[in-house]
């Protein structure tokens, strides 16, 4: 009772409260407005979760999360099999997915080299991209990971492995992102609009 | 797969993001830490609210939500009879709890007065408030209601409704909240905290 609910209430305040996005309050709130109705809100997200804790799994081939074993991506014979897009972590294949231009293969490496947390190539699904990569189908593997420090070091580890595979390596392009006003943008960002300008 | 996810983890995203305090975005970034750890974080809460859901529902004394007819602090043997806090919404019951500083009894009158929204003291468990305060026992009720247009006109209501039941009459006081700067305070504020100045 000392944050005022009752037991089971205080519980799932203290589960929602570890969601990322959701404090201590917001996670009071977002209970207090899922008990207020509990048959037409509490019930049925309880059931979703439960279905998809149940069958969530990472893909064997690509290392996405679905519910099957193959992911839905994977499935999809209609996609392109000669393009591979490697991506750090599942939530940036679900970005890709929904911004809907890449209708090609993906291989989710699960992080990011990194010296520091002792993360090598092996933790990294590295080995697997380099198997898949030499595959004869594949022509292209689009490096599309972040460009942050981490990310750029382990695109350039990531070019160096596959340097035998006989595919062409691209890199999602630099420059402003949309709605990106300079006198907000860092210069590192300018920087790399201005290298790559085009004719228009 | 529009938003880039399989069916039943897209039902999950769904649901979570009509929570308040959880976007669209939020909401995936938040089911997305869920499911790469299905066991250790999607069952658990789906478990909680489950039995939440299963149990919740409003005390038939005071109206707040528990997971038993009568609520924790209703059936709460050690409070105080004498003193009945009247409170908007079970969320405004929970924050006093929190606070820590009233060990009576509450009543939740299920919303303000509003006649733009058509509720009047019959929506409100205004009726039920006459006949509690009316008891005996019942020495002070407490109106702690928000210092809204609509939480004050509902306190004008409930003290009329309240001259007959033989209860001294309080609410809570107004002035500086903790942490309030003056220059980011509104006139009414400073001008309630200045009327109800008090000596050193």
């Amino acid at each position: 009772m000392t944050a005022g609910g009752p037991s089971e209430i205080e519980m799932l305040i203290r589960l929602l409260s570890k969601l990322p996005g959701l404090g201590p309050r917001s996670a009071r709130r977002a209970a207090l407005h899922l008990v207020r109705r509990p048959e037409e809100r509490l019930a049925p997200l309880a059931q979703a979760m439960a279905e998809v804790a149940l069958k969530a799994r990472a893909c064997k081939i690509c290392g996405n999360i679905d519910v099957t074993d193959i992911c839905a991506v994977c499935a999809d014979e209609a996609r392109d099999g000669s393009i591979l897009c490697v991506v750090e972590e599942v939530g940036d294949l679900w970005a890709m997915e929904r911004a809907g231009v890449f209708r090609g293969r993906y291989h989710v490496l699960g992080g990011v080299l990194s010296a520091l947390d002792g993360v090598g190539p092996d933790e990294l699904r590295v080995p697997e991209l380099i198997r898949r990569a030499s595959a004869p189908e594949v022509a292209e593997v689009v490096l599309a990971l972040g460009s942050t420090v981490d990310g750029q070091t382990t695109a350039h580890v990531i070019a160096d492995s596959l340097a035998d595979a006989n595919v062409r390596l691209t890199a999602l392009a630099r420059g402003l992102p949309l709605g990106g006003e300079l006198g907000h943008l860092d210069e590192g960002t300018i920087h790399a609009a201005f290298g790559a300008r085009r004719g228009l």
